[in-house]
């Protein structure tokens, strides 16, 4: 028996389109021989479709497309991930649901059980947890289907479920398990999916076969990495990180264990191309091609501008350097340097005269009162509107390079450089900007030195350094890192040894700071624990404030 | 026997205020006679804690400040909300709990068993559904103890729970039923609730104790306004709308049904007054004073100006007038008669000179190309930048003025107009803010009646109209409420006798334009669907695009 994956980039809500694909698909893997095919969770309607799954309509639309998907499953059976509406009143309206389909008709549908409800899942919003489970015959062989999380509870260890599909399932004794995947992309994530699937395996001694979605949806960004286990624990294998993707396997093959193919591990590597996945995808899937940012010489917006160029093209990819009077001379020949380095258009703008022109119709109004961050915000705010006119007047989408370090303090200017359709780097500390920029330099340098060695600085007033009102970025990142992804109350992180007075500072910035975080772009997600929809805290409150 | 109702406006995270605004609150129940009070829904920590429920030190400070609430039910029974923590590991790691204190002791412990997880509510992220259900004897009376939703699902009837916690405790025969609750405000939503408390009443033949917070938490308002009902169904008296107050009953008097206290019911009283609250307490609880806001001459302004002056007070709100080259004469002078008919600072921006600096500065880049939409940003990003200062030399929060009807459809620039620390507006349709405008001016002219009879414009270009891209607001509004509020897509809109295109057209609209919604402000929520958190849509998507 052949097993096809099919690693798909769904677009939310095209049915057309979907549906052009997975039919596209189905006849591949027939021509290549395959008795299944197995395609991702939610292929219809895309993951995740989020509150559209409160629409009758769009209900109606996943489940119209099944129609043709079953009549194609003509000596092939399909595999697919969709929606089920909920036919008895009691309980949510839908079933997150994986559909086999054969011989042109449904052989069977198992509902998932085990659904996510934290960080950025709201499964539990949409979805009535399935309670029954029970396998299917194909040709012979006895076949366990499973939905994402489902395989995620071996023998009722994690403590959010209850249940554990696969122990009761297992004993119909099948022959393998299928499951169907949207698991998004997080650096230490792709680890993770190979031990759970190990342990599944060592658990109920059979192959599976998972098929995980790929592409980004706006800050969720999913990277394949599909897994073929077989039972002796090794991995068959792992298909590609964010790459669409069909590949076969013989059953027999997988079963005798003697092939292993991974794919390399490489948390900075992973990161960049998931990074570069996020932005190539936000702009296919809303029409876009061409980016616009602004290059400041340092950092951020350096290695913002490569990730950019090697989505986009070089030629889709167009700088503004924008000085001002605080500007250094090195941050516009960097910054030149780099759009050079990369073959990117540049445009340099002096800011100079449009600040002086707002100063000349605030200063009677401001009068006696000292040069402070209002000064500081008007230039970053100058800077956003002319970046903001440009991709108005030439249809570029405006990125937004500030880093995870910054956002969570609150460094940044709100409609000035926190502007921007996409947050490239908002998911992303300092201290992993440095390894990227080093990483991106590992053939030559594309980033000038000079942008990675100086001492970092937002040049908005005379010889600022981030130094001034930060401690060095080793220390944030780690403080941060233990308050926002391993959610650590103060009493936790200073009895790490981090300084109590620093520690309480760091962590009022951050709550302080929400009302700017809730008005920026989203972030693509590369950490367990990014800004946006998978950390929800109230803007007003005095937690630690 | 005598039950207070202490109707509370928390502050989330404010242990110690909450602490102290509770143990003041028990006091004044004692001197007034009290046997029991009655306190809200996750007292503690305040409603929705949203997040910070995963901060175990979160959760360890609303353990301790428990032990002190309990220490003071001397002489007095305290029943108050707060997390629990989930002490098996299966399961979400919370309860969401009431408590009953007497005698210095822990007399009762109900957790919640209904768990909202829709729109705005997310709670089944944190809690585990409680399954016990016991009443309590106190003083010779029989109590049932609920927690908000739990008195939601009347005999099952809800089809999104499969419990009815008060069908289970009705068995012990509970003389009467406190229930704790944190309901947010929508126009609609006070009969809902008087509607639920009678039909418990109905079937359960007891009186009904339910207890309301009140104060805004960012978005949501909550409008307080508990209730006493007898079991005979009579309204013994619902609580003021948007007070903190703490009131006794007499439970011979409840018993016997003869009085009706209710509070007049008047939607667009109720929006007034929610909105009033929603910035008073935004501005409170940030620990701000003072707001600042553009003036237009148009009608949304004028209104959230008027809002504003009534939630802060005249001298606590200033204005700016910016004139550019396309602005009418009547705009400034209608802006002018506002800001002194309300005894407020206005000044006068004129903006063309810097938005002449933008264009010299732009116009070498964009030769050749016309006046666009480019150009009509860099005037509402102008005016943002001016507002922006303002806001960051003196402290004042800047009080976004967009409309729910132009945030749907897209029709605002960000950085522009649709800056600011909240949206006062952005749940309320155009219409309806005609109608706040007409009862604002019931007792005399406060907005000028120009700014509610002349066509809407944002005076972008010349002779620009809103009616040139739109349709009338009573047919847009009564399209975007089918969508957006009652769910319904294209087929059934149009199946209502609307133009097909137009639906069509809107339905795009509204969906494409989810990536400026997502950066804006937190909406006051005023609705049974506003945007923001209990509206969560995707960016990247091609549903009805």
């Amino acid at each position: 028996m052949k097993i096809a994956i099919a690693q798909i980039n769904y677009l939310i809500g095209d049915f057309e389109g979907n549906l052009k694909t997975i039919l596209s698909r189905v006849n591949e893997a027939k021509k290549k021989g395959a008795d299944i095919v197995v395609f991702g969770e939610l292929a219809t309607c895309g993951y995740p479709p989020r509150d559209f799954l409160e629409f009758n309509d769009f209900i109606d639309q996943t489940q119209e497309i099944l129609e043709p998907i079953k009549a194609a499953s003509q000596d092939i059976a399909i595999v697919i991930g969709s929606p089920t509406p909920n036919p008895v009143p009691e309980g949510k309206d839908l079933y997150n649901s994986v559909y086999f389909f054969a011989d042109g008709e449904i052989q069977h549908i198992q509902h998932k059980a085990l659904l996510p409800t934290y960080d950025v899942f709201d499964e539990y919003r949409y979805f009535e947890p399935g309670t029954k489970f029970s396998t299917l015959e194909y040709k012979g062989h006895r076949i366990a289907l499973t939905v994402c999380e489902d395989i995620w509870n071996i023998g009722n260890e994690n403590p959010l479920y209850k249940t554990c599909p696969l122990d009761i399932l297992i004993k119909e004794k099948p022959d393998f398990i299928i499951n169907v995947s949207a698991s998004p992309f997080s650096y230490n994530h792709a680890e993770e999916r190979l031990k759970i699937c190990k342990e599944n395996v060592a658990r109920y001694n059979v192959p599976l076969f998972y098929s995980n979605n790929v592409g980004a949806q706006t800050e969720l960004i999913f990277d394949g990495g599909s897994v073929v286990m077989s039972p002796n624990g090794v991995v068959h294998r792992e298909m590609p990180y964010f790459q669409e993707t069909l590949e076969v396997f013989d059953l027999e093959e997988v079963m005798a264990g003697n092939i292993h193919r991974e794919q390399e591990k490489n948390n900075i590597l992973e990161i960049h191309d998931a990074l570069v996945c996020g932005i190539k995808d936000y702009f296919k899937k809303l029409g876009f091609t061409k980016a616009i940012l602004g290059l400041s010489g340092g950092i951020d917006s350096a290695v913002t501008a490569v990730l950019a160029q090697r989505a986009l093209g070089k030629e889709n990819v167009r700088v503004l350097l924008m000085p001002s009077q605080f500007s250094s001379d090195h941050s516009v020949n960097d910054a030149k340097a780099l759009a050079e380095n990369l073959g990117i258009q540049y445009d340099i703008i002096k800011i100079e005269d449009v600040f002086d022109s707002f100063m000349s119709k605030l200063t009677p109004h401001f009068e006696g009162l000292p040069f402070n961050v209002t000064e500081e915000n008007i230039q970053a705010r100058t800077r956003g509107t002319l970046l903001m006119a440009f991709s108005n007047k030439f249809g570029n989408i405006l990125l937004n390079t500030s880093n995870k370090s910054e956002m969570a303090v609150g460094y940044g200017t709100l409609y000035g450089d926190l502007a921007g359709g996409i947050s490239v780097l908002g998911d992303v500390y300092k201290t992993q900007v440095f390894a990227l920029a080093r990483f991106m330099n590992k053939d030559g340098e594309v980033i000038p030195e000079n942008s990675i060695t100086k001492p970092p600085s937002a040049e908005l007033r005379p010889d600022q350094k981030d130094s001034d009102s930060l401690p060095d970025y080793d220390i944030l990142d780690e403080i941060l890192l233990e308050y926002i992804e391993n959610r650590k109350g103060p009493k936790e992180i200073i009895a790490m040894g981090h300084d109590k007075a620093l520690v309480e500072r760091i962590l009022r910035m951050v709550n302080r700071n929400e009302f700017k975080r809730y008005q920026t772009a989203p972030v693509l997600r590369v950490s367990s624990k990014a800004f946006g929809m998978g950390r929800r805290m109230p803007i007003v409150g005095k937690y630690l404030e």
